[in-house]
This record gives C-alpha cells, structure tokens and sequence, in this order.
C-alpha cells in the first residue's frame, strides 16, 4: 500500500457498514454475515482500533478470493452440557459463529452461572473486545482467547510456533462503560506489525527476530521469515500457550502452527478456534459486585494511573459518534474501489 | 533472618509434613487444617517452590500469633448455583476452604461442563500450582487466581495498590505430567522479592520503585514505602486489575489495597479471595483433548524452547522423592525450635 494523504473522509458507522457489507458481498459474504462482519470491522475503526478496522479489508477479501474460508456459512451450535456449549464455525467467520451461539450462551450463564463456549473451525480476523462488550453491557463477566497464526516464537525457540494468541476480559463497572482489555500475548499484535512495515517504522529491540533468529528492529525483517517473541518473557509465553490448549485444543480447531495456506493462494484469516467463558457475578448472590468494580477502578486511578483499559477506546467511539470515522480519502476512495 | 549454613539435611516429604503440621497446631490450627497446610508447604518445599515452601513459616506463625487468621476455621461452602460455587472461607487458611469445596467443584465440572468457585475471607500465603494439579491429574482444565497484599503500583501510579495477584493454569498432558503454570502478574513475586532482600542480592531495574516512586536495584528500598510494578507493562497490569475484579469483586472478599494489618501486629498473610475456574475437556466430547495438549507441547520443545512451565518442578520432585528433600541446618533447627 502507498502513503496515506492528509486529506480526510468523515463516514458514520452506520454508512461505513453498509459499504463494508457491500464489499463483503461482492466478495461471497452472505447478506446475514456480512452485516455482522462489516459492523464488527466498522467498529474497530469507529473506535481506533486501526490494526483491526478497515486496514484489514484488503486481507478479507484476499481469504474470501482464495477459498480459504466459507463467508456464507451458517455455523452448528451444540447445546452438549449444562454449562458447556460447542460450536462448529464450518470455516466462517468468527462473529457470525458467535453471534448465533450468544443467545444460548447468555441463557446458561443466567440460568447456571457460567458457561463456556468452544468454537473451531472459526477464521478471527478482528480484534476480541466486541466479542465481549456485549456481555459486560448485559452484567456479565467474561474472558475470551483466539489462536491464530504461527508467527511468534516461544523463548529460546528458533521457530515460529504459536500465534499472537490474544486474550481479552470485559467487566461492568457501575455508572461506567465495562472495562475491557484485549491483547495480543505477543510484544506486539501482527496488525501493528505491518502497520510499522508499511509505514517504514522500527520496533523496540526485544519486539522479535529475524529468520537467522537475531533481534531486530526492522518490522520487515521479523515479517519475513522471522518471529515475534512473546510479551513479558516466560510469563506471556505460558499464557500464549494456554490460548493454544484452551482456543485449539479443547476447542477441537487447529493450533497456530497447523494453520496451512499452502493450497489457498491469497488467504491471510487464521482458521484456528476461540474460547469464550461467561460467568454471571450477580447468579452468586453478589448484588453489589459492578459497584464495587467501580470502586476498584476509582482506587486504582487515585493511585496515578492516569489510562485505564478501554478509556482511549470509548473516547474514540464519542468523538466518532459526533463527528464522525475519519477516513484519508485514499482508503475511502480504495474501499469504494472494492465496491465495483 | 542470618546467612544459611552450608550443612544440608535431607528429609522427607511425609517427616516435613508431619513436623509442619506439628507448628500449626502449637500456634492455633487445628489438626485437620494444619494437615492440609502443613501438606501444601512441604510440597512447595520439596519442588522448589521455595519462596513458598518452609521460607514462609515464620510468616504463617507471625500471622497465626497476631489473632488476624483463624486456624480453626471450617468454610461454608454454599452450593449457590448449577455451575457456581461460593465458599466463604470464614477468615481461615485458604486451602482447607478449597479442599472442603473441591469435590463439589469436581461434581459441577463433571456433570454440567464447567464450574466456578469462588472463595472469599480466605488467607492465601501459597502457590496457586498445588490447588490446581489435582484437577488436571484428574483431566479438568483449570484456571486460579488470587489478589493478594498491595504491594505493587499501576503503570504511571505512585501508590501500591494491587496485589502480587498470581494467576495459574493447569492442563492435563496425555502421557506426561500435567502443564501447570503459575506466575505473579508483578514482576517478581513479594516471596522472591523477600528472598533477594534477605540475601543482600539487587534486582533488575524496573522491578519496583523505592517510596518516592524512583526506580530501585534494591530490594529493600523497594519493600520499605515503594512499590513493585507489574510484569510486561499495560498488559501484565491489565491481568492484575482482572484478579482484582475476579478474585476480589466477584468472590465478594476485599480488594488488595483495602487489606488492613493495623488492630493485628505481626499479621502477614493477605486475607483477600480467591477464584477457581474448573472446565471438564472431555465432557463436551472432545476424547482427544489430553494428546492433542501433548502434541502441542512436541512441537514447543521442537522449536528449541528447552523448559517448558512445571519442567523444573516435576524434575525437583523426582530428585527429593529420590533423596529427600533438602534443607540447610539451621533452618531444620528453626523448624525444630518452633514445635518448642
């Protein structure tokens, strides 16, 4: 991709979904799913959540030309425990998957307190928070992980074995907007890694290394060929690790390093699984507990920290909702290209 | 504490358990208690957990004698909903609360998926690993954490206000012993960070900040009025703050920074939360969930990462079942000397 303009498009959510459903279509989505992808891409860039907004699109629709993943499937959801719920994405989209389990998933978690949800076969291509959010807004408490690809070596490994691997958690907070935190378990998510290669940035020593297996700081060099290195040494690399065994192994779906392009020329969405887990805090008798999150973060401000998880998020989103998502006119004029 | 002597005695795991057992009752616990804590200690000692093996009795006799701990407590355990637990520990040892809920919790995650158990007013002076390794030995997936005595200060914060905050995770590997790692969400754990002060020995810069919010190599700069940071920056924050929310908030027990030691001189152990997160692999039909963990755990060593979490202690284990577990003279004596 070229350098961005300075000159800016300023596009409601509502009109970014309805051209990135567009795209969607053109490209094989169904009309049900491509609503739900679009919104969920349109979200992330309302919210400045870049690296999973609209920047992605050329990658969508690069996966959806290979015939690497099914955008009209219509995911099975498997009602195969009290508190335990499988889905079986059938090589779709993520969201879709989840947006038809969700109902389910809420009804277990009211009636029974908790429930976990396994999907596989799911490609995730966004980021984990709007899975989430929801369920905050709704009073439950959750925690999501996805694999992905195989792009970040363990310390000490000389190869790329395991995924960015994100996990997310989202929480009400009484008289708040939920808390939610959402990253990758390596130094860095892929998304912002390109983002650096494309726009000819470099990224802390430490970040990853390159196919000889030495650190670097071209982003470049770690895309080719090389590996990220997880965040916080041995203690983000045993959470990286438990993503694999809870979003791939328990899920039933593929681990990071089993992900095969090979055939597909073009595809970029990881086919791996996600697990989410809802637990509802009040169904245990603790009627105050979103006061008393509210509490925590009040405490935890009073002692300096002046950004909490999620605050930059949801002041993007406001911004948005007035003035609407800035776009430079070249990206807008690219998407109305994928349109036609 | 002095210097350790060079002279090691050799013992075993059965003899440690029995002479700690010994203590406990002396200060107050009762015998059924003080077999579970007793148990729980000499494991850490035996598998070189030992920032939480004998290091701590001094610690556990102080908090035992300052009335701030009840050893004689027994929890209630009240079976609140289908796949929810709420145990309240009573102002006890939080192990004896865990093992009172434990077969409830292996009931709930066996029939209906998952389980949550969540245990408030219980004193957690332990590592997390040995609540856990039962449930994966007996093929559960399990997830721990436990807010714990403010100590370590947000990113940008210049007051201690969350724990040490540890979180554990356990799996079952087909064939090998179980995975189970177990961290503290702050750059050193506060028993390592003892550990080091004690011996005289530096830590690595950004570790913690002496009182006045300055970056410290000293340990005790850091113990005296400072404050720890958490590990890998806003993301190991983001983990703190959700053991927080997880083990505090939603158990219904205090939040790190509202423990108060003042009405009990001599109190160490941090009377906080704890929650447990049990999820059954095997009960959504998925058989080959334990090969599938083994088949992950081959291709991160084939990557060269060369140990893997729990390796070391699994190795130390079979060494002290093997010749004993080892301890230097004088702190066998001061073992000794507290049964007096």
């Amino acid at each position: 991709m070229t350098n961005s303009s300075d000159r800016q498009t300023r596009i409601s959510y509502d009109d970014l979904t309805s051209l990135l459903a567009r795209i969607f279509v053109r490209f094989g989505v169904s009309e049900a799913n491509a609503a739900i992808v679009a919104a969920n891409c349109a979200g992330c860039e309302r919210d400045g959540s870049l690296s999973h907004g609209v920047f992605r699109m050329p990658g969508y629709v690069s996966s959806l030309r290979s015939g690497w993943v099914d955008g009209k499937a219509v995911a099975a959801v498997l009602d195969v425990s009290t508190a335990f719920i499988r889905v079986d994405a059938r090589n779709g989209f993520a969201q879709p998957a989840l947006s038809l389990a969700m109902p389910l998933a809420v009804e277990k978690a009211s009636k029974f307190g908790a429930a976990v949800l396994a999907i596989k076969d799911s490609h995730h291509f966004s980021a984990l928070w709007p899975d989430l959010e929801p369920l905050a807004r709704n009073g439950f408490v959750a925690l999501s992980m996805v694999s992905g690809l195989a792009c970040v070596a363990p310390p000490g490994g000389r190869k790329a074995v395991m995924g960015t691997n994100p996990i997310a958690f989202a929480t009400p907070v009484d008289g708040a907007n939920p808390m939610i935190f959402d990253f990758a378990t390596s130094s860095m998510s892929n998304g912002d890694l390109r983002i650096a290669a494309r726009e000819g940035r470099g990224v802390p020593l430490g970040t990853g290394v390159d196919a000889e297996g030495e650190f670097t700081e071209d982003p470049s060099r770690i895309l080719d060929g090389g590996a990220l290195l997880p965040f916080g040494g041995h203690k983000g690399s045993a959470l990286s690790l438990m993503v694999e065994v809870l979003a791939s192994a328990l899920t039933g779906g593929q681990f990071s390093s089993e992900v095969d392009f090979s055939a597909h020329s073009g595809a970029e969405t990881p086919k791996t699984g996600q697990l989410v887990i809802v637990i509802d805090p009040r169904r245990g008798g603790n009627e105050v507990f979103a006061s008393r999150v509210a509490q925590l973060m009040d405490v935890v401000r009073a002692s300096g920290q002046t950004r909490l998880p999620s605050d930059r998020r949801y002041r993007t989103r406001e911004a948005a909702e007035r003035d609407g998502i800035p776009l430079n006119d070249e990206t807008y004029q690219n998407l109305l290209s994928m349109t036609r």
